[in-house]
């Protein structure tokens, strides 16, 4: 592992924390990644489970939806003290309206953190919008800690603050936002995730309907205008001026287009502000990138700004 | 023009009507297409008038949200025998808020029939969502008319569908569908068009309330595991359940992913009928393609399957 500089953390590894990987979306292309991940959590002081069905097929997905679902509950009986997607993709859209929610719910009031990103954001609404159970928005097994050197290997700072987030010990993210909001102190319920996945739960039975809160959204390969799209459907839908500050992370692997002249994030991101009250920050580092924040979804966090330094605190 | 075996229709040269290009959502690129359209959209036996901000830019749209807006306004003002959108791309989003519907409504009661397709989906779900106003699911100046001879030229079927659907004399239309349905009939409002668009207005002021309708829906770029989570959303918003029939239209031009393992356009149509128990018809010439029908959006239709063939009919 390439963390010579940090020492064991002896609590830590006394605590020896469970974690499960499990694949409730995207069929895992590469089991060599599950391994990885399992081995760099072990590292980290991780007690690591896979799954048994996390490498099952069935065409673009982790095996058929009995499958997953079946895997999902598994987990949330198992109760690890980390529930770790493999990946995102697609796959629990077609599971919500069967998932057990007071099941996973359980779970997690015997102290099972939920984690991942992307299409994991429609089970951390859901769980939200079911039974107010909070979920932590963060890395995939996958796609984070079973990153390949070649693809450019684990990032140093993501598994850290997933690390600390998990332990109780991380109690606050900070990062550097535009100017202009300098003195904005505001108290609500942190939640959101990717825009799309969240988007496509806006009337279904499993959108929370959180108000007086702060939203954080991001999202991969969509064009600025189709960013725009969305959040103006939250907007026109209402959401955002119900909430007390809207984060945007990061919105990466767009391609330009020759029609767009001049038309890009900034501009997104100006005329959303010209319709929508309440705070637009971006910087949040969050999204399909490599260095990535873990987030507590579904708690009460304050979001303080001090000159162009955000910082969104959950602990006491 | 390409219709030699056509004779010219007395009645509708007669009535010489009148048909307006405007742009009231992307920036139209090359001011040719326009001016192609509107010669082809002559020899068709309309009277055409090219809006004086057509070919405004601003962005990536025909010139800023205020001047589309009043764009629009002047259209319904002046109350053309047809509004014609000059292309789709993005922005009727921007304006949805502000759109004068009565107006927009006074003009079809004028006689106004408002067409195109894709991001006009927009206009025609608001129309229909505060007026209960008809308007028609159609071609667009640009991208059909104004198909440069290189780029395939006008298509065969297009430009005479929607010469009767405009002059009245088309009452229904056919097209076949998969087995299976045979005997279905069924009466109902329809509506629908672009599916991300369609979906972007769920939850919004703008979203038309139908039941017991005809819902088609087509999509351009997006893979079948997006059209999938998208009609989902309508699934699990109770939309699907509500009607009487889905019609699916074209989804073209998506990528193949290494990562579908056999899923694609059948295996979603699949998944979609295991979970829902309207009828859910493929086939409808309708969509990002040359060849399309012109279809009226929000008024009764009576859609009849005998064998393979679907027929929607909205004549008496």
């Amino acid at each position: 592992m390439s963390h010579p500089e940090r020492e064991p953390d002896a609590d830590t590894l006394a605590v020896n924390p469970s974690l499960t990987i499990y694949s409730p979306s995207g069929v895992v292309a590469k089991a060599a990644a599950i391994k990885l991940a399992a081995k760099r959590l072990g590292a980290l002081g991780f007690d690591v489970q896979v799954d048994e069905s996390a490498t099952a097929k069935f065409q673009r997905f982790a095996g058929n939806d009995d499958l997953r679902l079946a895997a999902l509950h598994r987990v949330a009986q198992a109760a690890p003290s980390v529930a770790m997607a493999s990946r995102g993709g697609y796959g629990l859209t077609r599971l919500l309206d069967r998932i057990d929610w007071g099941l996973l719910a359980d779970a997690t009031a015997r102290g099972t953190r939920w984690v991942g990103y992307s299409d994991q954001t429609a089970l951390q609404m859901g769980l939200l919008a079911h039974t107010k159970t909070a979920s932590w928005a963060g890395p995939l097994a996958c796609d984070d800690f079973g990153r390949a050197e070649a693809d450019g290997g684990l990032d140093e700072v993501t598994p850290d603050c997933f690390r600390e987030a998990m332990s109780g010990e991380l109690e606050a993210v900070g990062f550097r936002t535009e100017a202009g909001f300098d003195g904005l102190d505001v108290k609500g319920t942190l939640w959101g995730g990717n825009l799309t996945v969240l988007c496509s739960l806006l009337g279904t039975p499993h959108w929370p309907k959180v108000k007086g809160g702060v939203l954080f959204v991001e999202d991969v390969n969509e064009h600025p205008y189709r960013v725009e799209r969305m959040l103006l459907q939250l907007h026109q839908a209402g959401v955002l001026a119900a909430q007390k500050a809207i984060v945007l992370g990061d919105f990466s692997q767009w391609k330009k287009s020759p029609l767009d002249r001049g038309y890009h994030l900034k501009a997104m991101v100006a005329h959303l502000r010209s319709v929508c009250d309440t705070p637009v920050l971006t910087g949040l580092p969050f999204g399909h990138v490599p260095t990535k924040v873990t987030l507590p979804v579904g708690v009460k966090i304050e979001l303080v700004v001090q000159g162009r330094d955000v910082l969104l605190v959950w602990g006491d």
